[in-house]
């Protein structure tokens, strides 16, 4: 989603130009090495609209036997860092109830947060992706554990009622172990809702082609999401495999590919011949 | 350890001779450089009785005011290694429902193991040090976590029913998110009682001396735990400030130490002259 950034001004251009990756390559530099570093400027111009066809990433779409999802905006997420401070101990020699134990902590905070995610159904999505505790020995309490969390929900409300939740059990249950607690927001990505005119050129194409579908909001960040902050967006997407992708082992049918291809362009037909 | 355990017949001499430290140095060598490769045998003598004093290691005697430990065995130990396998998913785009988290599933597991420790009070201790889990992503779910769980109690009865309740909690954890358990026993330590004789001993040293005292459990390894195999065996403990030890603030007063010392020397005595 780099280049889509800078198309839409969020990020400068020098900025992502000096990006490196692990070998120390500037992306500027990989750009001209593939022939990709074009001459023309990168955004600056007005745009019609924007559709993009993507495999889901997610089960919803091959669990339910449909072929198009016809998807009405991107979530919005907050992105935090925990950390848990308490006491390193003797894991023979110090009574369970005198230990501030850090991972006891952080293994209360996944479940509810998981709970706050459940509790928030079908759209919510609440992970713990990182967790390390110290000092990785089997036989000491852990005394510290980082973790990081992230809640995502279609409705900015729901999310902030998420966040308050979070917040005030983080307390209760920190409070309860006698530990310290610090919890960082680290990134706020806003709840995207595409264009309705879209959204329903797109619907209304696959409704003409036949094919099976139904309204579903994109988990993952995509190109459109930035886009959807210039021009009227909207997104189709098709099943994949078990949701998997990323991964070697990501697949979709070629039958559900040339559906979403034919939908894009009869999106873009409908969108291009609409009255203004 | 490795000296009682040879001295014992536990271990045996050349096997732990062989060992080496992390830059890869033989214990055998490190012996002979600082002098300490003697020529006698390593065991294999007869011995009256054995006494060790020690700091406690743990909160209990400075918590209580108390200056001698008066240690009537050693607990049993159980270790265990868990390694828990989910599916590996985008944070994004993946259900709530249709996730199978091995964090999650860990967290419980740790919970559980913790609540295992509580309803086993006052001597049981249950603990998780290690945690591990993959791919250590902010934006994934996590699809692999790996564990290490103890479990120390003075009765082997009481530990048992703690293996038995860990194994069967663990089960339906993995059962309710789907996750592949794998559960590995790597080591039980016996319990170790201790001489009552020896135990009296050291019991009536501290009464004759009018120390305040109180009957405890050893949590942490010592030789006393090995030599009690081979001779009538027991222990003293003293304070030590916060229960730390291992660690450079480690600290005990010295009248608690001269404490510990006399009845060190008392206790062997009164051993060495009571009626055979």
């Amino acid at each position: 989603m780099m280049g889509s950034g800078v198309f839409t001004g969020i990020f400068k251009e020098e900025d992502i130009h000096a990006k490196t990756d692990r070998d120390g390559v500037a992306f500027a530099d990989a750009l001209k090495r593939i022939g990709y570093a074009g001459a023309a400027p990168c955004g600056g111009r007005k745009v019609g609209a924007f559709f993009e066809c993507h495999i889901e990433q997610g089960p919803i779409l091959e669990a339910e036997g449909k072929t198009i999802g016809v998807v009405t905006g991107g979530q919005a997420q907050r992105w935090y860092e925990v950390n848990l401070v308490g006491q390193e101990s003797h894991a023979g020699t110090t009574p369970m109830e005198r230990r501030r134990d850090a991972l006891l902590g952080a293994a209360r905070i996944v479940d509810m947060v998981n709970h706050i995610g459940i509790t928030h159904l079908p759209s919510a999505r609440a992970t713990c992706g990182v967790i390390e505790a110290k000092p990785q020995s089997r036989n000491t309490v852990p005394g510290r554990v980082f973790l990081t969390v992230e809640f995502r929900h279609p409705d900015e409300t729901e999310l902030a009622t998420m966040d308050k939740t979070f917040r005030a059990q983080a307390a209760r249950i920190a409070g309860e172990i006698g530990l310290e607690l610090d919890i960082q927001e680290i990134w706020h990505f806003p709840a995207t809702p595409f264009s309705a005119d879209c959204i329903a050129a797109v619907r209304d194409a696959a409704k003409a082609r036949g094919y099976s579908h139904r309204d579903i909001i994109s988990g993952a960040g995509h190109d459109a999401l930035y886009m959807a902050r210039v021009a009227p967006t909207a997104m189709i997407f098709v099943p994949c495999a078990d949701g998997i992708s990323h991964n070697e082992i990501e697949a979709a049918a070629p039958d559900d590919l040339a559906a979403g291809c034919q939908i894009l362009l009869d999106a873009m037909l409908r969108r291009a011949n609409a009255p203004v």
